[in-house]
């Protein structure tokens, strides 16, 4: 048995017992782990401090989500509470019904089981994704990258012996502490443990995974993310909807990727959001027709239309209608995010029918596609699948069903 | 473009029209099927007997399932009627709320897309799944057995003529004609086009399917399915049940295979259950505890206690306790259907609560494991998986959701 195997059989077991723990004591473990992470802040910063030291060539960006210093690890032990707050995934009441025989069936909701999460170089998914799936009654595999390795060690031990002084076993949680590629690889075709896999990280990642597991995937974030601006689009309301959607967090998987401006306006409206977002630092690529109307837009090549910049860069494309402008969204969409600026309600209905997303827009910034937003209180990622769950998934997306039948000798004739 | 990415493409399409239908339009085509397979009977039927000429060496059980003779079809056309008086699954009410910024986020439910289906020697599958996926606003791309495949030519062909006389795109019902291993495989890949592949067959074809699909996949079906009799079973009431379980319909996924007895109750309650399985015709296999209690039982290999037999044998084992009972199951479970016969309530409140599978029964046969039984009107297969859907699976199981957000102008702070 490999140690990946003997991971996953690991956490099998423990996740029989982490799903017979009533509300109560998941909240009071989850507190528990709070009070735990605070208690070891200095440890944790010291362990960061070594990954950072190590970090040398990461992007700005990076080196941010890679940091954690006393606010950050506040912010944590905080949310670790919020988590505690939030409402039982598993609660009833569970839909019952009688069998004409007799038999009582009752739909009961349940944990998924084992649950496996690869990720990148963010030490913070360390601890959100042990609290959601904790508070969801499942164990959890975690696999996160080299680059955070020391700190997510260190971060995990903690969690670990809180188990452990809680009474329970500390293998609900564990770490993968071998960041080799080959780690992932076993992990992806662990059927006989792993009851779903959820990567986060780059589209090209999350594809390598969908590809490749044999686990169940549930598929999250990549996001080559659209706006369309109607004919009948309100200019002064589409600008700030843009520049938001574009530049407010360009590195995440609901910035805005690609605009799309009917041909109808587009005179008019390119040279005015040209302005805005060049003011923000956005560097402009586009076709041949709004290159034509706007001089500072550079050449997107046939690669920029498939492509998630996450960065501060932006696509213009003119299209004839809003007919066009869906096909082309469906033709290029990462099924994540799609927005239109119109206010005309028979294109709106048109556009929200036929693009396939998640979430669709009118009128409003992409940026808002996030599991607090819409009121989750929690989010363990974004699902771009249709399977399970789409968008941002709360805690519900961490259990399933079960039917429990309970009779008196019936058989079926 | 091979012949299998164009029948993708076009269902792609085709989805896109077959979503737009109002419930009204989905039933007056369902009803419409209906009468066109009545009165395309003749062409049915000769076709159908072609593929019977062709299919000797097939077991008897095969050759009733291949057979449309009149009596078959009528119940088929009954079975769309039926249909189209289901609820509609994509009706609402919906749940929708308001962000704090001002706009409205609704979570509309939606059909999948495009659902491909691939199945072995059974010709109605191609008029269910049709008429299921029709219902439920999908286009169905369908891949059945070579066995059936004249019988499937002309089902789809009818069912395809009859879109085209309501004013509809034939290609929202598809049938690939090729019934080459290639086109399996194409299909498994086909993830530009296809939102959810369900197969139905055998265990080791669904395995085929679930380790080799880059499509997101539903495992159906297979059945390694215990039954546990505990120290505190009623024995009158238990010899029906297992004899039920196991004899009523010994090929199907919710027939019982395995039975686990209860040590301090073997010795009396064997002979009895080995008398009356032993009367029905069924063989009995089994561990040397088993043995020795009962001559009439031959030696189980290794393999045995992982087979789905899909016939008249049984596989017998001896355990201490429901722990033994529960962690042997959860070994050897195929996450279908497992049953314990016991009046004590901690060992069923035990055996419910641990044993990983969609269905889990005190005192009634497995037998009822069926979208028809548990009262869902309908089903396309048993999902023996945790995403998505789990057990029988009814029309909901063929949709999805999406967020449609409405607003004037909100950007994210």
């Amino acid at each position: 048995m490999t140690k990946i195997e003997e991971i996953g059989q690991k956490a099998k077991a423990a996740s029989l017992e982490v799903a017979q723990l009533s509300i109560e004591e998941r909240n009071r473990v989850l507190r528990a782990m709070s009070q735990a992470l605070t208690a070891n802040q200095a440890a944790i910063i010291k362990a960061n401090q070594a990954d950072l030291a190590k970090a040398e060539g990461l992007s700005k960006p990076m080196m941010n989500r890679l940091t954690l210093d006393k606010k950050v690890l506040d912010g944590i032990a905080e949310s670790l509470e919020a988590v505690a707050e939030l409402k039982d995934p598993l609660a009833g009441p569970y839909e019952n019904w009688e069998h004409p025989s007799g038999f009582k069936i009752i739909k009961k909701t349940v944990p998924l089981g084992v649950v496996a999460m690869i990720y990148e170089a963010r030490p913070n998914v360390t601890i959100d994704a042990a609290a959601l799936t904790f508070k969801s009654g499942n164990a959890v595999i975690l696999r996160g990258g080299k680059e955070a390795i020391q700190s997510n060690i260190v971060l995990a031990e903690s969690l670990r012996n809180c188990l452990k002084e809680q009474g329970l076993n500390p293998d609900i949680i564990q770490l993968i502490e071998d960041t080799s590629h080959e780690s992932v690889n076993e992990l992806l075709h662990l059927r006989e443990y792993v009851d779903v896999l959820i990567p986060r990280g780059s589209g090209s990642f999350i594809d390598f995974v969908v590809k490749n597991a044999t686990v169940p995937v549930i598929e999250t974030g990549a996001g080559n993310t659209h706006i369309f601006v109607d004919e009948s689009a309100d200019f002064d309301k589409a600008i700030p909807v843009i520049v938001n959607a574009k530049t407010q967090k360009p590195a995440v998987c609901n910035a805005a990727e690609k605009l799309l401006i009917h041909e109808k306006i587009a005179a008019n409206f390119l040279p005015k959001i040209a302005d805005a977002l060049l003011a923000k630092g956005v560097e402009l690529r586009g076709d041949k027709a709004a290159q034509a109307i706007e001089s500072r837009i550079t050449t997107a090549s046939e690669t920029d239309w498939d492509t998630e910049y996450n960065d501060l860069i932006m696509a213009i494309k003119i299209v004839k209608d809003v007919d066009e402008a869906i096909n082309w969204v469906n033709a290029h969409t990462t099924h994540h995010s799609e927005t239109i600026l119109s206010q005309n309600k028979d294109n709106v209905a048109k556009f929200m029918q036929a693009v396939d997303a998640a979430v669709v827009y009118q009128n409003v910034s992409s940026r808002f596609t996030d599991g607090f937003e819409f009121g989750f209180g929690a989010e363990i990622g974004i699902s771009t699948q249709k399977l399970h769950a789409r968008g941002p998934m709360g805690l519900p997306a961490l259990t399933t069903l079960k039917y429990e039948v309970f009779g008196d000798g019936q058989v079926r004739s």
